[in-house]
C-alpha cells in the first residue's frame, strides 16, 4: 500500500529574471517587467510530496515533524527573507526561474528525506503567485 | 529533466442541462435544478497544465505571458461573459456539462501550445464550484 | 457583550445588466460583456453577520442551525440554480447588480433573523466573483 | 477519452495518537502533543476522484449527486463530530492518522462508488489540516 | 492616523456542547451532534486586529514578532491540541461555544497587548469551521 | 441606504526594512531577516472599498471598470515588480512596511475616486502575507 503526503511550507524572496551577457535592453525585451534592476518578489508556497509503505507502530509514513525540519532545514532557511539570485548557494550561476528553483529544491531535499528509511521523495510543487506554479518529480 | 507548469485563469458563464428531445419533465428529472431552463451560472476557474524540457536562456519551459495569451485568444474569449449553451461555437451539439467542457477546452488548446517547440499540454482542470472539478490528460 | 457571528452559504446563478427601455447598443456601451443578451453566471459567497448578547444556557448567539434554515428558506432557496433578473420574485423590476441583489438580499432576511429575541442582523456580504463583493449594513 | 472528476466534501472529527501498549512517556515522546490524552481534532477536507468514460446522454461520468449520496452514506455520516479512534467502526484497532484514515475511506467507497457501471474510484485524498494531506491511490 | 494590524494564527482543539446538569437526551436535542460525549474538534482560525498611530523609527504600528509571541503564549500554548472543555484554564465552568471562546481570547490578550504603549486591541475573529465565525470588538 | 463594494487587486514588489542612519547591526536587531541588503519580497493583496449611495439607471454605486482604472492607474503601475523602497515615487524617503504602504495607497486613490460623484473611498485593506495585513480608514 503506497501513501502520498504533502507537506506545505513558504517562504518569502526578492529576484528578478535577466542575463549578465545580455544589455539590459534585451533583457527588458525578453523579460519584461520580471527584469527590473531594482528586483522584485514573492511570497513562495511550497509543497514537498513523499511516498512509501506506512510504518505499523505509528501509522504515519515519516513524521511530519521530522519531513518540516528537513525542509527548513535545507530550503526554508536559504530562501526565506532573501535574494534568491544573490543569497542563495543552489542558485548560483543559474535563472531564478520557478522551474529552475522548483528542481533545485527537488535535490536539496532527496537525500535527506530518503535518508529515512522506506521514504520517497515523489514531487515539488511551487506555487510563485497563486495563478503560476511549477512541478518537478525528479526526472 | 521534465518541468510541468500550470497557469490559472478563470471566466464566468451560463449554462443549463437539458436534451432538446427530452420532456420538460424528464429533462427536470434527471437534471434537477440544473436543467432550469431560464439557465444558471458559475465563475469557472481553469487551470491549464504544459510539461516539457526548461530551455537554458531563459530558465522558462516556456513565457507564461505566452500562454496567457494562448488561453485567453482560444478559451476565455470564447467563453468568459457568455452562455456556454447558445455562444460558444465549439461547445455547440454538446452537452454543457464540466466533464466536456474540460475536454473541448483541452482540445483548443492543444494545437496552439504545441506549436511552441518542446511543449506538451499535460493537462486540463476545470473548477465549476469549489467543490466540483474535472480533469482532462488528452487520452 | 455585543457579539457578531457570521454564516456563510453560497448558491449560483445567471443574469445579466441591461435596461429594457435602452437600445442593445447603449446597453452594450454602458454594461460591456455584462449585458450578454443570453445571459452569463456566477458562484456566489453569501456571509450574513448577526449581532446580540449571548444566551447562557447555551453559550450560542442564536443556534446556526436555525440560521442557515432562515437563510435557505428566505434566500437560497429563490437564487440557487436560477436567473436572477427572470426568476426571483424579490429581483423583479430591479438592476441585477450585486449592489441591489446584496440589499435585497439583507430585506429577506431581517425579519426572520430578527423575530429571535435579541438577534440583530449586522451585515450582509456578497461575493460576485473572488475579486468583487458588496456590503450592505441596513440603513 | 477518459475524464477525472472530483467531489469535496467536509467533517469534523476528534482524535488522538498513541498505542495502548505502550506508556504515556513513551506516547508522548514518539507523538508530541498529539498524543494528549484528552484528545484533540480537526475540521477535515475529503476529495474523492473518480475517473471513466462519459455517459452520451447526460455529458457526466457520473452524477455529482449520487456521488455526493455515497461519500455522505458510507463516510460522512460514519466521520462527522465524532472521534476517529472510539466512535468509527472501520477505523477500530487502527492508529487514527490521515494516512490510515485516507486508505479506509478509499475502502469504505470503492465497491459502492464501482457498483456505477463504468466508474473507477481513482484517488482519496484528504487534508487533515491546510498545511498536510494524503492521498492514496487504491494500490 | 489610527492604522489597523491584523495577524492570523491558528490552533487544532477537541470540544463539545453540553451542560452538565442536563441529561443526555436533552443535550442531543439542544445541540445536535456537537453534543456528542466522545467529542469531536475542529481547525480553528484566530485573526487578532490591533490599532494605533505608526512608531516613526519603525514604520510599524508594533512589531509582529511581538505580536506573535503574545498570541502564542497567552492562547496558542493553551489551546492548541487540547480539548477545550477540559484542558484550558481560561474556559474552566464555561460552554465551549466559538462565542465564548473568541470573547476569553479578547481577554487573555487585552493586558499583554496593551502593555506596548499606544496599541489597542480591537477585535478577535475566531472561525470554527470555513462557514461559521464569530468577532469581538471589547464590548 | 448606503452600500460599499471592495475591489481586490494584487502586485508583486520587493523591499526592505532599515534606517539609512542606523548602524547594519542595529538594523539586523530592530528589523531581523526584514533588514536583508539585498531584499525579499511579496505578493500583496489589495482590497478597495468604496461607499456611497447606488445610481438608479445602472444600480452601481460604481462601475467596477472604472474603480480597477484608477487602482491600477495610480496604485499598480507604480508598484508592481518594483522595489518598494528605491522605485516608488510616492514611498521615497518613507519606511516601506505595510501600515505605511496601506496609508500611501490610501492617499494616491483618496482624489481620483471621489472625482467620481457620490462615491467616498472608505477603506484600503493590504495583505503582505496571507497571515498579515494592515487596514487604513483615512483618518
Amino acid at each position: 500500500m503506497m501513501i502520498y503526503i504533502t507537506r506545505k511550507e513558504h517562504f518569502n524572496a526578492a529576484h528578478r529574471m535577466y542575463r549578465e551577457e545580455w544589455s539590459a535592453e534585451k533583457n527588458a525585451e525578453v523579460f519584461g517587467k520580471c527584469a527590473n534592476p531594482n528586483w522584485h518578489g514573492h511570497n513562495y508556497d511550497l509543497f514537498v510530496t513523499i511516498k512509501g509503505e506506512i510504518t505499523h507502530a505509528t501509522g504515519y509514513l515519516m513524521d511530519l515533524k521530522d519531513l518540516k525540519v528537513i525542509i527548513n532545514d535545507y530550503v526554508i532557511e536559504a530562501l526565506d527573507h532573501k535574494n534568491i539570485n544573490l543569497d542563495v548557494p543552489f542558485m548560483k550561476g543559474k535563472m531564478a526561474s520557478t522551474e529552475l528553483l522548483c528542481i533545485e529544491i527537488f535535490r536539496q531535499l532527496k537525500d535527506p528525506i530518503e535518508a529515512h528509511e522506506g521514504v520517497i521523495l515523489h514531487a515539488v510543487k511551487l506555487y510563485e503567485t497563486e495563478n503560476n506554479f511549477a512541478e518537478y518529480f525528479g526526472n
